[in-house]
């Protein structure tokens, strides 16, 4: 049996969703992980009220306050009681094996920071994010992708990319069941020598490193083409790619109606694919897929998206028991250490 | 009159269809641009037969050698009469105010550097890029924003991108017949404390500054949308963005086929909409635009696009002249004197 600490404060949907997902979960006859709730004790214990559960799995731990999606994350510092404060402290103490949050993201890491140590020779976490791809990937044909850094640090060194490099690949080999899952840098240009000098020093290491199967630069617009399992890159740049391939769909509707508005074959065109847009989007649906790491701290942290319901955040909790089971953190040290 | 002078050497499609832009240019009536072609003396002089041209506007000045699009840039301090270093040459000589160029990028840029200075106040120049965007901009309703750095650098410091941002408004004012173009740096959100630390005291100092009209950050999708018509960041960054944004277009519909092969509405929707996509690319074709700046040197220098055809390099050289007509480098040595 697992065990996984869920702050459910903070998110988009509230307790109550978060609650029937892991009431659900709770049910499932091959169910082996053993949930602790932290947040309001009374709101959660409402929620549970009137769904079917098995409490065998669930126990409740109680925090007067909680962060909002719009609190700034030092609040931390200065507020005493936080849900995610009283969760990272029961990882740290052993009571729980992972830490799922559908909160503030800046929160949680912060949360970590304050709670337990990085691993031995990681310099700066990583926060990584699920993109959805064209081709299949890896043995369970995932159509995703790992994104990291995407916003947990800013600049960075050769050396961190490097870090990310193996720790996004450990994860991924995990996840996807892949054993060897492809690797690159996001960079301008494929040839080794282009990019910011961090990226050209990073791309030498890997070549040299036996522990990831690097593929050498990709650029922006291989990520959604599924060149590489796993894309390296720094936090600051990772973010603003991100939200653009994130938005690219709508956007380019937005374009073609704004420029055709008037033009009727335009028009029905339009209508023909926004059926099936929408199927696209539920295709690549990050809710199949729980959420995404954050990479580097001695501990599993599952960052579930903020607007997960309730099937969302029960796939985040067997993402965080599977990584977990499937020795994250040993691998990640000993690769370290190779 | 003004004086451009274009290196004619290293385009994609040849000295022929560049010199059919330069000779339909000399016939026009109200046409008042010299221009100077660098290259090959015989093939530009083969070029120019049997095709109608006005020889009083035109001057050939031959050069033995080129860079072509994939030769590194370096090749310039070890090869001796390239045409880019001709050009650049006759330029800091006061034999042209401008300089056109369709050929290697890096080649224009280290050429520059090798022949003349940056304006005083400019530690680093900027390539910009002009961007194809939702609303119209500016008095002549441009369809295009600027955004730069696009490369010419990669790392930049909370100076440089200020001084980006006074560049990029002074020639898109020009260009675009503009009083107070709107800028804004990119970053990964809009709040004035986000995004890399170079880029939170950039934002401090454009707040500050009454030469610009700045308004804020914005964030990668913002581009397209036209939110702002000069849009800052470090070049690295700019790069990555700028190639994810021009392949957009392509990229849903590739998405679309792959994930729908099958679907006969889907396919009769794409086809519907694929002369539309065509128009679309139309409207917002770069070859109307004729290029895009290198902004920071003490001469007027534009990049045409490597693919340049006779009507992009007419309008580039178009542009140049425009440029220096408006004064560019004695606003910019104005506004970094203030």
């Amino acid at each position: 049996m697992s065990r996984v600490v869920i702050d459910v404060m903070g998110s988009d949907l509230g307790v109550q969703e978060l609650v029937k997902g892991v009431a659900h979960l709770s049910m499932e006859p091959q169910n082996d992980i053993y949930m602790v709730l932290v947040g309001d004790a009374f709101e959660i214990s409402e929620a549970f009220v009137g769904i079917v559960y098995h409490p065998r799995f669930i126990e409740i731990v109680h925090a007067e306050d909680f962060l909002t999606q719009e609190d700034a994350p030092q609040k931390i510092h200065t507020s005493s009681g936080l849900s995610i404060s009283v969760a990272c402290e029961l990882l740290n103490q052993g009571h729980a094996d992972a830490l799922v949050s559908a909160g503030n993201t800046g929160g949680v890491i912060l949360g970590c920071s304050k709670a337990f140590q990085r691993i031995e020779g990681v310099k700066r976490v990583g926060l990584a994010a699920v993109m959805p791809t064209e081709k299949r990937r890896g043995d369970r044909k995932d159509p995703f992708a790992l994104l990291m850094d995407v916003g947990a640090t800013l600049h960075v060194d050769a050396d961190d990319l490097r870090v990310f490099a193996l720790m996004g690949s450990i994860y991924s080999s995990i996840v996807s069941n892949n054993d060897s899952p492809t690797v690159a840098l996001l960079s301008n240009g494929t040839e080794s020598s282009k990019g910011a000098p961090e990226v050209v020093e990073a791309h030498q290491q890997l070549l040299n490193s036996s522990q990831v199967n690097f593929i050498g630069n990709i650029e922006g617009l291989d990520i959604p083409r599924g060149s590489a399992d796993v894309i390296v890159c720094e936090g600051f740049m990772g973010n603003v790619v991100l939200k653009l391939l994130e938005g690219i769909t709508e956007l380019a509707a937005d374009l073609a109606k704004d420029a055709y508005q008037s033009k009727l074959v335009w028009r029905l065109g339009l209508t023909m694919l926004s059926g099936e847009l929408k199927k696209l989007r539920t295709l690549t649906d990050w809710k199949q897929y729980g959420g995404a790491p954050i990479l580097g701290f001695e501990h599993v942290v599952i960052k579930a998206h903020g607007r997960s319901n309730a099937k969302a955040i029960r796939n985040a909790i067997r993402l965080a028991s599977k990584v977990h089971r499937g020795g994250l953190i040993e691998q990640i040290q000993n690769g370290l250490t190779m």
